[in-house]
């Protein structure tokens, strides 16, 4: 299970180089990542109601063209592995009309209480969040 | 009394206009603010601790001059007006070296309980928060 | 004529007070007035093009009630003024579902060249930037 | 050569778990090697002004323990790698008081034209950034 958004790039994205200024790329993967849970039947508001909160503990991003202002972008989400006390997920960026690759990336997020230790993810999440295939090279 | 810091323009806060985008300046009135609070001898973070919350109700920015890329950029906070349940911070906002004007802004924050009901100001918070008159014309 | 967007509170977007940080409503607005301007039929970037740049010169917000992480908030835009050289837009923040009015802003933008001189607006901007009656009370 | 800034952490710079939301790692980051280059007596903004501008194409975190509101944070920043049109920077994240390292990140930058082009780093530039051994395990 692939799961795609598309966001339009706003002024307040851009650097003076007139591109995407590389640090909101993280937050496209949160919005991307968000919508997949939500797709999965359990949003992550819910998963925190149910007290399980899940923290990024590994980031990795590679550049490959720039964004734009104004830009339609599409980032395609997906989980890449499952183990009992973390999830990690994969991104693919890319313009959403000429189809060329942006970046791609990859978070690691780890299952924590509301007091910050870690736990194991419930099995009903775990059964949710079943790695996929890359759609693209990493 | 008028507290007074001095922040470097980074890249992150400029947009493809070449100058620092515009809700950039709330982050430094915050910044600002903060510091005002630390200097009155009770943080915000302990005034959270006692329980009172302060979240902004209204803002208001005028933009005079344009602050750009690696711009030290300085920012006086001061108390404008104390209410019961309410306090005004004024700010104005300089190039910190060339003296500048900037930016002037208002922003009045309501006092809250941790669940968002409106509170009275404690005494002990009211007599940290003495208004001082407008440094520069707001 | 008003335009209408909706946006999905990210986790990027709240603070520790479990609410929208205040300084995200603006970036709010500029995704709004982006659309207002692209349903003129020109939109801001072709403007830029044309040598127009428009920078903000005023804010003013007024928070009703907080959004909250993964809320679908509705952004209203409209044009309130319009003068030689300056825009004036309003806007009305308001929970998707609930209808609840979050918050009330409005913005003036002055029209430069990229010179970041002052310009007339051109009249066929102008011609398209109608000024609509307030849809609530700002 | 390794340099060192402290940063305070800011209200804007929380989420709602309390915690430092992880994207603005990548401000501190940036920051942190605005003045490495600034300590080695060629600004970032002068060395745009020479025509040569820092693209980053790849980003690696890892975070080991929260940041969170008010705290002081100490990034330190140095020089990874340098290759003849890329340079690698390493970065440690510690919290300023107790120490604790917080975060480690890499970021590699390319050396580009005003066109986005690959260029060769100039040699005045090469020989301002060397590299030093990592003074935490990345």
């Amino acid at each position: 299970m692939i799961t795609e958004i598309t966001v339009r790039v706003n002024y307040s994205e851009t650097d003076q180089m007139g591109v995407v200024y590389h640090a909101n790329y993280l937050v496209w993967f949160d919005r991307a990542r968000t919508e997949l849970m939500r797709d999965t039947g359990l949003t992550y508001k819910e998963l925190e109601k149910q007290g399980v909160y899940l923290a990024v503990s590994d980031v990795h991003i590679r550049y490959l063209a720039p964004a734009r202002y104004d830009d339609p972008v599409r980032i395609r989400c997906w989980v890449r592995e499952l183990a009992s006390r973390r999830v990690t997920f994969g991104y693919a960026v890319e313009h959403a009309e000429r189809g060329t690759l942006l970046a791609t990336g990859e978070t690691a997020l780890l299952s924590l209480t509301h007091q910050h230790t870690l736990t194991r993810l419930p099995d009903h999440v775990r059964a949710l969040l079943q790695p996929a295939p890359d759609p693209v090279r990493l």
